[in-house]
This record gives structure tokens, sequence and C-alpha cells, in this order.
């Protein structure tokens, strides 16, 4: 101990400098930059509710407690404050507007770190599209945090955008924002022990390893996990999520527009297991966030649900990033990153104010970011189609068709036996049986990918979109050629889009020019748009809640049962193709 | 997701090549190298005990689970396996042996971690002796972790055997075996923002800084923790230690051969905060690891108070781990570092068995291990003192008198009339007015503090000690001046050690040659030889059943209330030398 010094020197550094006004206006002997005056706040270490201000500094919460003067101050009229919500995995582009439509988006909901995989985005533009994020994610309000996209593309069995390696990624590593690797999916390759997968593995040893396991268990779990993989977001149910715990995983319950897994696992999240549990979203539609919300909606069914406020808002801050290696945040405390929520209503989850990085949440913030170029606005390269595009050929056998499964992304594999006209495969509107197709939209192979489906009711016309995972391909799904032509060119003259036809009129369109994927337009225009676009399906007879989300999934081929990429159907389960 | 590849090709590095043979080890595809059949593996994560083999290869757990194979098995014969224990805190020179003693002393007690301050012999040899506890701690079987002394010397009130500054520490910041900044004892350094500490803390923002906050709370515990501060073992109560957590510390509950606060703190290990609190040993004799044992003593007295053994278990494991940033350890999980304990009693925290890093320890282990070179062997410079070194002139007013306190490190500040004899104040051996003296041995200086001493009960002889907290100058008490020189010029002929002497006869011994903190000779021979030491000063007369450990903490200027350096009495209330 050296003699007390009450007359600090001045320090050398920036960061001494910092240091030092921190110290001292935690102290009080300072005043801080900001004080959040009047709280009662929510200790997520061991669930007490106290009576404070909170000082800050910066972005840096530096004093708890009351009588705290601050240049600004914030009056919390006795709000509950409660630590910034961390959404542990999440594709950005689900939500079909850019990171910074995003940013404004769901930051007013309590979200102030978001820990997202440009998977989609590198699937049409590769490296190209992960930059775009890193650079998006120097300018949000909210702490955007990338996990570089590791399984790109899916499989060989599809026209991919991109192909991501290792000699991609690593140059991207230590990128201050990024965290690791995103949801390691190609379990199959990690098990198997694909060279190029055990280059990614060993390269992100010391980094953060995502995982994407569903329904591994036993054996293959062990071998999955003894590569260093370390969360997992696709456990469906308690059993499945209880034993991923017990192999030391890290579970995110996640809630989706698609995926819906809260009311299976909110029996996981009790007091002894909060710390190892987090929350996420992985794809939500601005629908979703506009009528439901977003982490807030989670943490207000949870605790509906009974489960306990410490253990919800633990595993929605401190447990999410702690996960992550987020050593700096997760609670309200001293030395911490000020991410703070204000709170109306605590046990509802009804946010008033937020704080990110040290600022109070504002329109003015969000017109004062750093503006960014879109990238990726002529991604679309493929030329017109015509209905004759789409003939099938008849065959003596009954043909193979999608069967889909509302609010669900697996199919069935479904046969039946079609109308046939001048040697050609017939739609069969009365049986609901449609044709489906996949335009090829990256390389102008003219690749188009052409099957039957059942379940959408469409009783004339088409849908179409530029959104079809992963690769992203142009995917139709119309009752008549005519009009899935037209659909398809339109979203081409869009350069990516979501588009519904009547014949060769075009009832209602979304354009999506930001690769094929996202919007350019504010975040409510896109909401509003969706709803006009649900309604001209419905006008068409569309049974489907959700017909682009459905139509979006039927080319993921890594997701049983029967897919269809621009290649031709796809049998998931021999995971191969099988016709036109 | 790829083709699923069943025949795995070469890959290219060592990393990826471990990879392959893990993720197949995992899936029980290939064999592991350690197999522990037939346990009951206990979860960390969920308290749950379930009956399983864990393969095992290289230092890294593979598999959990039944029917594994491996090139060597071990019978657990139904023990009780749980996750190495970790010592969140200690100084391994407070066992008075080399760190290769320790590891041997220590490690066969489950204590699989140690995370250690060589902050005793950083007084003595500074940066020399940092590198060689770094050297040491790449050639134990334990994982020794090292936290850089933070706070060298304690005080400018005396002559210290080194000085470590911010240009000292940074060449060894990268170091794989250094995690941080160690107890930052210098609070009001901290607090008052010396623009020295500045620096430290600046240089470790990104790494751990663990604090050292006796007694700090409010706005001082604030203004401590905005610097980024995140550990504390200092806490004493109950009430302190739920201070500090509530702004986002980790507890670590310390239970040393000096400090002891246990039974003060158990009761906060709660379900809910055991991911936030740890255990550590802080400074612990060879004697008590002996006669009580380590980290597996704390966990026994732990829960026969009652605490649940998930909570127990957990902060000896995960939460300590977890709160240093170990984030490959910490419970028994594929992907995690093999560090395991395998019990004979659950409860009673009896340990059989030791993996560490996926070795099981052994005698042979222990003697392969590569050899190191000490240190610091002639580390002792000073002159031969004569009785008359130890005279102090009389005055009129009475003496103030250092009032030791039984089994505390805290003296009391006392007064006394002394006899008086040709004008020099005399000791009053019926009275327990002892001499203290402290003799400067780093610079040969010559400086010898000298003062009076009550508690120790000597009625002749004297007890003398190279080990004199923090700077280590040799520390004297006695009844007789003769003895008292007998003493320390022993201590000087061995270059440093404990020494008792009756008159000018050396009644018992201990020789600490390595920078006069350590013995060379195997801890079985020290835990000898400090009962003879302790027996030979009851033959004194001494009452305290800690002699030396009381000797040594008479210098420590930065514990209240009275203290002696080599340049005479101190004052700590008043932060000031008071004479002699």
């Amino acid at each position: 101990m050296t003699e007390r010094n009450e007359t600090p020197t001045a320090p050398q550094g920036e960061t001494q400098a910092f240091l030092q006004r921190a110290i001292l206006a935690g102290q009080g002997r300072e005043p801080a930059d900001l004080v959040l005056k009047n709280l009662r706040v929510f200790n997520v270490f061991d669930g007490s509710l106290e009576a404070a201000d909170v000082a800050i500094l910066g972005d840096r919460i530096v004093g708890v407690g009351e009588g705290y003067a601050g240049a600004e101050e914030l009056d919390g009229a006795g709000r509950v404050a409660v630590p910034g919500f961390i959404d542990t995995h999440l594709h950005v582009e689900s939500s079909l507007v850019t990171p910074f439509e995003f940013d404004r988006c769901v930051l007013p909901h309590g979200v102030t770190t978001a820990i997202c995989d440009p998977h989609e985005i590198a699937n049409v533009l590769g490296v190209e599209g992960l930059r775009y994020f890193l650079d998006a994610s120097l300018r949000t309000l909210m702490d955007l945090r990338i996990n570089l996209s590791s399984c790109v593309p899916a499989t060989a069995f599809e026209t991919a955008g991109a192909c991501l390696e290792i000699d991609d990624l690593l140059p991207l590593r230590d990128h201050p924002k990024v965290i690791g690797l995103a949801e390691f999916m190609n379990f199959p390759g990690v098990l198997g022990c694909d060279p190029k997968v055990l280059d990614k593995l060993a390269a992100f040893q010391d980094g953060h390893i995502d995982g994407h396991a569903p329904l591994l268990g036993g054996r293959g779990l062990n071998g999955y996990l003894a590569a260093g993989i370390r969360t997992d977001h696709e456990a469906t149910t308690v059993e499945e999520a209880r034993e991923k715990l017990s192999r030391g995983m890290h579970i995110l319950i996640r809630e989706g527009s698609v995926s819906k897994d809260l009311e299976a696992l909110a029996p996981l999240l009790t007091p002894d297991v909060s710390a190892f549990v987090a929350l996420c979203t992985d794809d939500r539609n601005p629908l979703d966030i506009a009528e439901e919300g977003h982490l807030d909606s989670m943490i207000r069914r949870l605790i509906a649900k009974g489960i306990r406020p410490l253990d919800v808002y633990r595993a929605a801050s401190w447990s999410a990033a702690n996960a992550f290696g987020l050593k700096d945040r997760g609670l309200i405390a001293p030395g911490r990153r000020a991410d703070i929520v204000l709170l109306d209503d605590f046990m509802d989850c009804r946010v008033a104010e937020v704080i990110s990085g040290g600022r109070v949440v504002s329109d003015d913030l969000f017109a004062a970011r750093e503006p960014l170029a879109p990238v990726g606005l002529n991604s679309v390269h493929a030329d017109p189609v015509t209905p004759s595009s789409f003939d099938v050929p008849a065959t003596n056998a009954p043909a193979r068709v999608i069967g889909v499964v509302p609010g669900r992304i697996i199919t069935e594999d479904l046969s039946a036996t079609l109308p046939v006209r001048e040697g050609l495969a017939g739609i069969d509107v009365e049986r609901d049986f449609l044709k489906v197709a996949v335009v090829e939209r990256h390389k102008r192979t003219g690749h188009v990918g052409k099957g039957f489906v059942s379940g959408f009711g469409l009783k004339e016309g088409a849908i179409a979109s530029s959104v079809g995972h992963d690769s992203h391909n142009i995917c139709v799904v119309g009752a008549d050629e005519v009009a899935m032509a037209a659909a398809v060119n339109r979203v081409i003259a869009l350069k990516g889009g979501f588009v519904v036809t009547r014949g060769e009129k075009v009832l209602s369109e979304l354009a999506l020019p930001l690769a094929g994927l996202m919007s350019l337009q504010p975040f409510e225009e896109v909401r509003h748009r969706l709803e006009d676009l649900r309604a001209a399906a419905v006008s068409l007879g569309c049974v489907l809640p959700e017909p682009f989300l459905q139509v979006a999934f039927l080319p993921l081929p890594v997701i049983p049962h029967l897919k269809i990429t621009d290649f031709g159907l796809f049998d998931v389960n021999q995971f191969q193709l099988v016709g036109t």
C-alpha cells in the first residue's frame, strides 16, 4: 500500500485517463456523464431489488447507489432497471431489413447485444456479405456481435452464391466484433472429420464455436462436443436439452417466427441451471416483432409461465454474456458495460427506456449513426423464364410431392398420380397438387428445379421469393405456369423480393434488393407490405398463415424429408437428388 | 451439411490431427488414451449423478457415457467423480516448499488448478522470482496459473528486495500461464488514481484483475470496481460479501492457516449465487495441509455445515474457472480439460484418485517432471549482528508495545513503562514485554528496526525468521539480546530460515535457502521440522500455537495497528513511522 494520494496527477494514456475519471466518478468525487436517478436496480446475481441511482461514464457503469450527480441526469421514476437483453443467436436477414433498421426496430425492445450469424447474406455474397455486417456492427447503437458463418454452402446439391473456406474466414477472425464461429450445422462433417471442417474447428479452438445439433445425443453428441463446441439452440424438448446440459452445453432457448421452442423448454429454466441457459430468436420477421415483441416477449411469456424472474432475467443477460465470453456485461454493476433496460412493468417486461453503451436510446441517436452503403444490389443473375420453363414430363410412376406442414420447415414425402396433358405432368388445383420450382439466380446457369407441392391451397396465381434457404435461389409455388413465370420474372426485375401474381398481373410485392434478402425500406413499411402480401396470397386461396416463410424453406436440403433445389427434387433422408 | 464422410482423410495441422482423434474417440469409433470405467459422474451444472465411464484423449475429456474402451483403463469401482478443484488465490511460498513440492503435496488433495500470486518471492527477487514461478508452472503436474504480483513493494516505509513497475510486468503479461494481475492490495492507490497504479490497471483491462479490498464498501467499492477489478477474497462477513456480490464481484471464500473465513462466509453459498462464489486458501502451511487437507477440507467442512454439495463442488470447480476466464475446465464433460477427482466419500470429500490434464497422478509422474534449478539461493545480504545491535535508548515517555493477537495478523497498539539499565530500555520477561527487531537483509544497509512486543510469553531465548511479510527482512523476537543475535546470525548463515535459540545455542532450525522463503526439502521433512521448531518455542515458554506465522506478520505495515519494519515502529493507522 503506497501513501494515500488524494490529488491525482494526470495519467499518460487514453485508457489511464478514462480509468481515472471512472474511479473518481464511481466514488462520487467527480460528476458522471450520465446518472439514472431514482431506480430499483434488479440484481441478476442474487435477485435483489435495490433503490439506487446508476452512474455512468462513457459506456461504463461506474457507480450503483444513491445520491450520484451527473452532467446529464435521467429520472427513472422508480422504474425497475434490469441488464440489457442479449440475443445469443439470430439472423438479421430474417427480419427482411438492413442491420441499421434491425437496430432501430429491436433495440427499443431492450436488446442491447445481438449475436448474429450473417448466414443468409454469406450464402449470396460470401465474404462481401460478412464484411458488410462487420462494417454495420461498428455503426449500430446496439452492440451487434458477429459469429462467422461456418457452413456455406449448406450442401453440394444446389447452386450457391458463395463458398466460405477457412482462408475466407481467417482474415476476419480477429475483428473486434467477431466472437467466433456460428452455428456449426454440418455436424455430419464434424462427426466424419471432414478435413475442411477440421480446419475451421482448429482455427477457432481459442474462440467460441457455436453449435447446431438437432436431436444429437449419446456418443454422437460426445464426439461433437469433443471438437470444442459449447452452445446449442436446436434442442426442442426438455429431455434433449437436459442431455446437452449434462454434457456441458449452454442451452439457448429459441423462439422465432418459424421454430418455436419456448413452450417446450420453459421447464428447463430452473434456479440450478439458469446460469447455463440463455435466450435467442434465430429467425424473427418484422410482423412478429411488431405484434409480439422480441426477447421482451420471451421474458414476458416465461415469467407468465411461472419461471422465477431471477432465472429469466439472468438467462436473458448474464448467462448469455457468459456463454459467449462477453465478460464486460450482463449485470448492472460498476465496471460493466452500461447496457440497461428500464421497465414500466417488471413481471410483464414492459420496456420504458433503453440505455445502450451509456447512451439513452432515441430517434436522434438512430438518425446520427454513421451511414453505410448497401451491398449486393445486383445479386440476381437470371434470365426471364417462360411458362414452359416449368414443364415436367409425365411418367408412368406416381409423382413425388412435397407435403407442406403448416408452421414447420420439415416436409412430408407424398406421392400422387397427376393429370397428364400433352405428355406433361399437370397441376391439379382441386386436389391441391400445385407446382413448385427453384430458379437458379447466382450464376445465370438457367437451372430450374421442378416438382409438385401440396398444402398451400392456392386456387389460382403464384407466390415467388428470392429468399430460399440456404442458397437463396428463386423459389416459386403456383396454380398455373403463366402466373409462376410472371412472379419469377417480377422477382428478377426487382433484383430480389416477394411477389404474388394472378395470371400475369402482380397483386402485391416487396422489393428485397439487398442481396435479394433485405429491403431498403423502414421496418414499418416492410411490415405493411408483408400484411398486403399475406392478404394477396389469401385472395388466391392460400391457407397457410406464413406463405412466404413456407416457400422460403422448401429449398432447404438439410431438413427432412423431401425438398427441392435448382438441381431438382431432393430426398433429405437418402441425401440425394430424386428427379427433375 | 456436406455428404457424410465415414472414412476421414488425414488432416494437415497438429490441432486438426488431435481434433480428428478426439471426435472419433468421443464417438467410440477409435479407442481413447484413457478410460475411467465404472464411475458415478457428478454434474456441477445440474447436480445429477450419472453411472458412466469417462473417455480421455490427451488432456481432454472426449466422452462421458457407458461402454468406452481405451488404451489404458482405470476401474473407478463405482466411485463418485467430481471436477478437479481450483484454488483461486494462494501464495505457494506460504507452504514453505518449492512449487514442485507444493505440486506433490497439494495435487493429491484434488487441487488440479492453482492460481497463485508469487508475491513473496517477487518482494525478494523481483522479476527473477516471477520468472522462476512461470518456469515452474510449465513443469508441474497440476495446472499452476500465475497472477502477476501487482503491489511490490507494499509500502515505502521499509527496505524491500524489489520493486515491480508496469515495465517489469508487461513482458510477462502474455505468458501462457499468466491470467492477469494478482490481488490489487493497494486500494488507496486505486481510489487515489496513483499514476503507476493506473498504468497497471490500464495494461490489464483485457485480462483479469484480482481484487483485495478488506472492508471496502459503498462508493469506495464502486470506484474500485469501476477500475475493472472483478474478484475479492478479503470479505470476512456475509454482509461484506453480499455487498460485494451485489456490485458484481465474484467472492472467493478463503480458509488459510492465518486468515480463516469459512465459518463466517459459509451461509453465503446458496443455490442462487453458487455460480459466483469460489474457494481459496491464500496462505496455508504444510502442517495444516498434512493435518486438515487443502481445498478438500474446505469442501468437507462446508458440506458438513449443511451447504448443498452441488453448490460446494460447483464453487470449487466451474464457478472458480469461470471467475478467472478458464473456459476449458470446471466440469466433467466432453471438450473440457481432463481434471477429475475420484472420491471414496462424496459428502466427506475423501480423495481416492486424481486425474490431472488426462494423467493419473502418481509418484512416478511427479518423479518424471522436468527438473528446475532453484533461484535466489544467496538472497540474504546482511552482516552479523551483536547483542548491542538491539539496544533501545531509554526515554521518559512510556514505550509503545506491539500487542500480538493469537491467530490474527492484526496487532494491538500498547504502551508500557520498561525497566532502564545503563540508559537503555530493557526487556521485562515477567510482564511479557519482549524485544522485537527487524534486520534488513536485502541491501546490507545495516538497518535494524527495534521495539517491544507482548503476547509471545517467552521466558528465555529467541525466535527469528527470514519470512517477514511483505519485504521479508529478518524478524526476531526474544527474551534476551544474546539469543536474539545468535538467532539472527544463524538465519544469515543459513541464507534464510526459521531459528529458535536459547542463549547462543540453536535449539531448532529450518533452512529456507530459496529466496529466504522456501525450503529445498520434501514437504514431509519440512512438516517435521516445523513440529520440532514449535516444540522448541514451547520449551522457551512460547504461548502462541503458530509462533513463526506471528513473527512473520509483525513487519506487515498495511495491517493495523502497530507494526515494525527495518525503519522502526510503524503506526498503520497514521501510516507513519513512530520511532526506533
